[in-house]
């Protein structure tokens, strides 16, 4: 049985838990890979972040994650003016998202409510520095199944990781349920068999500490063509094997995710899926005018 | 242990079974809901037809199904000329699909080959009627799950169903691994938990018959909005639980079949994939001019 993940703002809650309906985290806010974003940032565009915030959100994230790792702009004084501008037009919670602990800092400070701390790897000097931040704001937390040595190669190495996560961040009080683990999926252009042990380490995980489980799918397809059909075809995968929540991008990917929900069983009456897919129609039709 | 399913042309044939690449069927030659494809059969445009079996193919067809119920046609000959028509530009076998004997004894004449029957049902007239047509032609054969009641709601009985065929089949000498089963799903926007029942029919068929199973995917999205979402949310887990063909798109969705499978650690350095995704690319970009 996996325990509920709560977080919110001062206006609104998100609940993360088996046999609910799957928690979409947008991931728009990152500018590797986004030149727009980018060069955004760099200009302090405000008015383009709040657009991307209102847009994810419209397309169903419950979630925003923010990642400012740019070159060339301070980062802790970015996280705080895009959370702000992000507060100032959305309800939903937030992601921070940096290794750097300033960063983090920074978002933390402004953020309302109980924010999501993305990540804490299982590199000690990572677990050391982030985790205290994490128990002193309250905040949950992914915690992410690496080390020293990179991602390891086996499902079993990444249950240890993860215990070892769970292990320090309970000797310094956080709850169990505020921490969700990302047991990371490799590129299955490079090895055939990353997809299958990443499931595994799934099933693995939530089953020896039923913790969610909080999936960065898209990684699965980078490098390949079509990459669209690669996420789409493993969301479903993971989603049976006891993902949770993902961080995605929910205009591409939320009619699959949905109808995922549906197809497990998990959507009476189909009311979530046709909600969206109403809602995805209409604003797929508006920003063609 | 799944035993393979051959069927052929005198030109190429077709292996079905576990950890092969899974089959696509073009499932495009039914005009029902396709008004070009009836209007072509009326004015008995062959020029219209070898397009369409010229163009699944490109996009990764390895059989195509071949359906002509369409009124106010003479379907038997309608059946020969397609049959004719399409054997005359691609090498593929084909399925022909009818629950008529006479429209199934004019594709079987035609066809070259080992063809693919689809399909018998547990209905006591059909399976009378149409094993012994199916015996007689070395033909290979699908049967689907319904009786003189419907499809009946739960997966015990679907597996009865597919026992009650596959030994009448083999009573009159219809080789086992010569029959497919179709377990059927219904569309999950009237119940949501059809495609759960299909998937557990799924599992227990082959583990109990170790045959292949072919399904008619798209029933599932049937009545709700966005289709596609919902087809290719759904064949990822059809895949997982042991379908290993299908009739389907391989237009629409040839890639995330092709994602599934090198997910599944079924395409060692994504060789079919990137095929696939190549093909693809270079095809839809040829339409477009």
């Amino acid at each position: 049985m996996v325990m509920d993940t709560i977080f919110k703002t001062n206006k609104k809650e998100v609940i993360i838990g088996e046999n609910k309906p799957f928690v979409m985290i947008g991931e728009k806010f990152n500018p590797s890979g986004f030149k727009a974003l980018g060069q955004a940032l760099v200009k302090k565009d405000m008015e383009f972040i709040q657009q991307l915030a209102l847009r994810q959100v419209a397309f169903g994230a419950d979630v925003l994650d923010v990642n400012v790792g740019y070159a060339n702009i301070d980062q802790p004084q970015m996280m705080k003016m895009i959370v702000e501008a992000v507060q100032a037009v959305v309800d939903v919670p937030l992601s921070i998202d940096s290794n750097k602990r300033d960063v983090l800092q920074a978002g933390l400070q402004i953020a309302t409510g109980k924010p999501l701390v993305n990540s804490v790897s299982g590199v000690e000097s990572q677990m050391a520095g982030i985790l205290p931040m994490v128990k002193e704001r309250g905040a949950a937390m992914i915690g992410l199944t690496i080390t020293e040595e990179g991602i390891p190669p086996t499902a079993e190495e990444r249950l240890a990781v993860a215990g070892r996560i769970i292990e320090r961040a309970s000797q310094i009080g956080i709850a169990i349920e505020d921490i969700m683990i990302d047991p990371l999926v490799m590129p299955v252009g490079g090895d055939s068999l990353s997809a299958t042990v990443t499931i595994e380490a799934i099933e693995r995980i939530k089953q020896e500490y039923g913790v969610n489980i909080c999936l960065g799918a898209s990684n699965v397809s980078f490098g390949l063509m079509e990459r669209h059909s690669v996420n789409a075809a493993f969301l479903p995968y993971a989603m049976q094997a006891g993902v949770t929540c993902a961080i995605t991008d929910p205009i591409k990917l939320g009619g699959i995710i949905r109808a995922a929900d549906m197809l497990l069983g998990r959507d009476i009456n189909s009311v979530r899926y046709l909600e969206y897919a109403r809602q995805a129609e209409i604003l797929r039709q508006a920003e063609q005018q």
